[in-house]
C-alpha cells in the first residue's frame, strides 16, 4: 500500500523517486497526486518525507486540489535556465531538474525515475542530470519493484473503486447481451437492424463506448469484440464490418477505467447467440472447469505463478498445447492465467511461472483470472476473466457477479 | 509529411529510429502504423528503408493490419534471453533490442528513441543497450526535430481527418449551448434541472463526454469548462459541484481525438449567458480584436513567434499585463497565442518567441490561434480559439466554423 513506500524504498535503496509526465493517464503520477488536470508535473520524493509537486503557474489551482506541498515552475524561469544552458534546451531541462533536486535536498544516492512520458523527451534530459549531478544515480524500476511493490495491495478504498468499476462494468456487459438478444435474425442466422442492415462489431463497440461515457467511465485502451476466427486470437481486438451470427462464439473482454485514467476493471465473458455449436460446448466447458478449479483453490500467500501452472497441467491433460511446455504455441491455451489490476490494466502480480518470485498472491491483492484456449484455425477462441479480491482475512472476493453462461437465448 | 522522413533523417545525421510502446495514445507509434491495437510494440526504421513492426504473436492479426513489414517477438524468446542474461531481465529486454537492431542492420549510428512509455521501464533497458552497443549513439529528440519536423506539415488525409474532429468538436459545442440556453433559471440567476437542483460543471463535463462518444471519438485529456474565476486561470479545469450562473464568464476549451488517439481538433469559446457585464464585455472585444487582428495576418513563411509578439504588443498597447514583457505575470496575457495539432494536442510548431528558429509558419501547417485576457481575481478570463490549416496556396482555412458570439440569449 502507499503508506509502505518508504519502506519499500529503504529495501530498495532508494533516497528519492522522481515522477514526471502529466497528471492523468500517467499511473506513478495519479498514485502520488490522486489524478489531478495536470498539463505537465514533477513529483520528487524523498524517502521519509511526503512529496512535492512541481506545477506550471497556470494549473496552480489543479495543484492545489492535491493537497500535496507544491512548488511552481515559475521559481525556475525558463528565460534564465535557457542563458545558463547558452540556449540548449536540452540543458536547460536538465539544469531545471538539477535545481528542484537541490532545492529539496536530493544531491546524492539512487534516485528512481517514474512517468509515462515521452521517450523522446525525458531519455535525453536525463542523460544531461546524470552528467551534471555524478553523486546522483538514476535508475529505472523496469520490474515494478517499488511503486509496483506498494500498488501490490490496495487499500479499502482503492478496492471500493475498482468494486465500483465492476459494477459499471457489469452494467454495460448487461446492456449489449440484451441489445444483441432482441435483435432479429435472418434465415442467414446475422443479426439485423430495424432497416435490415446487419449488426456489427464496429456498431457495438460503439454503443459500448456510449454506454460506458453514460457512466463518467472512459475505455483508453478500446475493447475486445472479436467473433469466430478472430476470437481465436486473443488479441484480436474483432473487426469493426464483421457481421453477427447466431452460433458462432464471441470473445468480449472489456476493460474501462475511471475518468482521466483512474482505477481499471477487466471482465471476459465468451458468448455464442442463441445456440452453441457442440465443440464450442466442448472447450467452453474445459475453460470453465480450469477456472471453477482456480478459484476455488485461489488463496493468499501461493505464487501466483503457481495456478498458472496448474491450469497448463489441467489443459495438457485435456490434451490442450500450453505455453507451458511449448512457449510458442498459438493454438490451445497460449497466454497467462491473470495479473494485477490497479491503476494500471496489467500490473503485478503477473501469473507468468517466470514471474518475480515476490509475486505472491497477498492479502489486498486484486488479480483478474482469465484461462482460455484459442484454435483461430478451427474458428474458435473461448476466454473466461473475473477480477477477484484477496480480503484481508484470506477469503476471495469476485468484484463483480456477472453470469458466465455460454449460450445467450435470443428474445423472439 | 510523413515522405520527408529519410531526408529530415539525413539533415539530423540519424541512421534509424527506434519507436516502442503501445500502438495507440502513442503519437509517433500511430504516426508510422497508424493505430493499431498493439498492447506493446516496436518500429525500427532505418534511414532510407521502410519501417519493420515487431510485434507480440497473439497480436499478429493487429499488427498485418497495419501493412508493414513484420516480427513477431517470437523470434526472440523470453527464456533464451533470459538465459543469456542471467536471469536480469533488464538485461534480457535489452538483448533483445540489441538482437532486433542487428538483425536490420542498425549496429552503428545514431539512433533516436521514440514512444509515450513508462519511463521507469524503459530508461534502464536504454542504458544497457546503449553499454552493450558502443558503436551505436542513442539519442532523443526533445525538441521534436526529426518525427515532429514531419508532422510540421500535413497532407489532405491528415487534415480531412482533424476536419473531420473539428465538425464532431462544433457539434457538440452547438449541444451545450443548446442545452444551457434550454434551462429555467431562478431569481438567484442559476441554471436548474427539471428537479430543481442546479446544473453544474460535472454535468456539464458528463454530457460533454457522452455527446462526444455517440459520435465514436475520444476525450482523453478532459475538457475546460470554467465558470467565474476560475476562468481566469487558463489551466483550471473548473470545479466540477460549481453552478452555472447568467452573466457570469464560462471558459470552454475542448479538444477531443480520434478513437485509440489519432488526431486532436482544438475549440475554446468563452460564454455568458443571458447577457454579459460591461466589463466582461469590455476584454471580450478586446480579445476579439487581436483574433481578428492575427487571424487576418495570418500568413506561411513567417515564424509563429512574430504572431505571438504582434499579440503582446496589441494586449499591452490596451494596457494589459503580457509575459513578453513580465514573463510571471499572473494576470493579462499569460500564454502562449498557439501550437500545432496533429497526433498530439500540443506539437510543433510553437508560437513562443523562444520557439525553434524553425517553427515558421508553412503550408500544410495545421495551429490553434487562442489568445486570451485572465483577471482570476476580478472572477473572470476569457478565450477564443480556432484551429486552421494554411492550405497550400498560402490562404488560411478555418478547420471548422462556429459563432464566436460573448452573449447566448436564453431560450425563455
Amino acid at each position: 500500500m502507499k503508506t509502505d513506500l518508504d519502506a519499500i524504498m529503504q529495501d530498495n535503496n532508494l533516497d528519492a523517486l522522481l515522477i514526471t509526465g502529466p497528471g492523468q493517464h500517467n499511473p506513478a503520477m495519479i498514485y502520488l497526486t490522486g489524478g489531478a488536470h495536470l498539463t505537465n508535473a514533477d513529483v520528487i520524493k524523498k524517502r521519509g518525507e511526503p512529496p512535492v509537486l512541481f506545477h506550471a503557474s497556470m494549473e496552480r489551482d489543479e495543484a492545489a486540489n492535491t493537497g500535496l506541498a507544491l512548488r511552481s515552475y515559475n521559481k525556475y524561469p525558463l528565460k534564465a535556465l535557457l542563458e545558463e544552458a547558452g540556449g540548449d534546451r536540452v540543458v536547460a531541462a536538465a539544469l531545471r531538474y538539477c535545481k528542484m533536486l537541490t532545492d529539496f535536498g536530493v544531491t546524492e544516492g539512487r534516485v528512481a525515475v517514474y512517468g509515462k512520458v515521452e521517450l523522446s523527451n525525458l531519455f535525453p534530459i536525463l542523460l544531461e542530470v546524470q552528467r551534471r549531478m555524478p553523486g546522483l544515480t538514476l535508475v529505472g524500476d523496469p520490474e515494478g519493484r517499488v511503486m509496483g511493490t506498494a500498488m501490490l495491495t490496495k487499500d479499502e478504498a482503492e478496492v471500493a473503486r475498482i468494486r465500483q468499476m465492476g459494477r459499471v462494468t457489469a452494467q454495460v456487459v448487461g446492456q449489449v447481451a440484451e441489445f444483441l438478444t432482441s435483435k432479429p435474425v435472418d434465415a442467414d442466422e446475422i443479426l439485423r437492424n430495424p432497416d435490415g442492415s446487419p449488426v456489427t462489431i464496429g456498431q457495438v463497440k460503439g454503443l459500448i463506448n456510449l454506454w460506458l461515457a453514460e457512466r463518467g467511465v472512459e475505455n483508453p485502451a478500446g475493447t475486445i469484440f472479436a467473433i469466430g476466427r478472430d476470437g481465436g486470437v486473443p488479441h484480436s481486438s474483432g473487426a469493426p464490418d464483421d457481421p453477427i451470427r447466431l452460433g458462432t462464439p464471441i470473445v468480449f473482454d472489456i476493460y474501462p477505467c475511471e475518468a482521466g485514467g483512474g482505477v481499471f476493471h477487466d471482465l471476459t465473458r465468451t458468448w455464442c447467440l442463441g445456440y452453441a455449436p457442440p465443440a464450442v460446448q466442448a472447450i467452453y466447458d474445459q475453460v470453465r472447469t480450469v477456472f471453477n478449479t482456480v478459484m476455488r483453490e485461489l488463496k493468499p500467500g501461493v505464487h501466483f505463478g503457481e495456478y498458472q501452472k496448474l491450469a497448463c497441467e489441467m489443459f495438457e491433460e485435456m490434451g490442450h498445447a500450453t505455453i507451458l511446455n511449448q512457449p510458442d504455441t498459438e493454438e490451445g491455451y497460449v497466454h497467462g492465467l491473470g495479473h494485477g489490476v490497479g491503476l494500471r490494466i496489467h500490473e503485478r502480480p503477473f501469473s507468468s511461472t517466470t514471474s518475480l518470485p515476490e509475486d505472491m498472491l497477498q492479502p489486498g491483492a486484486v488479480v483478474t483470472i482469465e484461462p482460455g484456449l484459442y484454435y483461430p484455425e478451427r474458428g474458435y477462441g473461448v476466454r473466461l476473466e473475473d477480477t477477484v479480491y484477496l480480503r484481508p482475512d484470506g477469503t476471495v472476493e469476485v468484484l463483480v457477479e456477472y453470469p458466465h453462461d455460454l449460450v445467450l437465448p435470443m428474445k423472439e
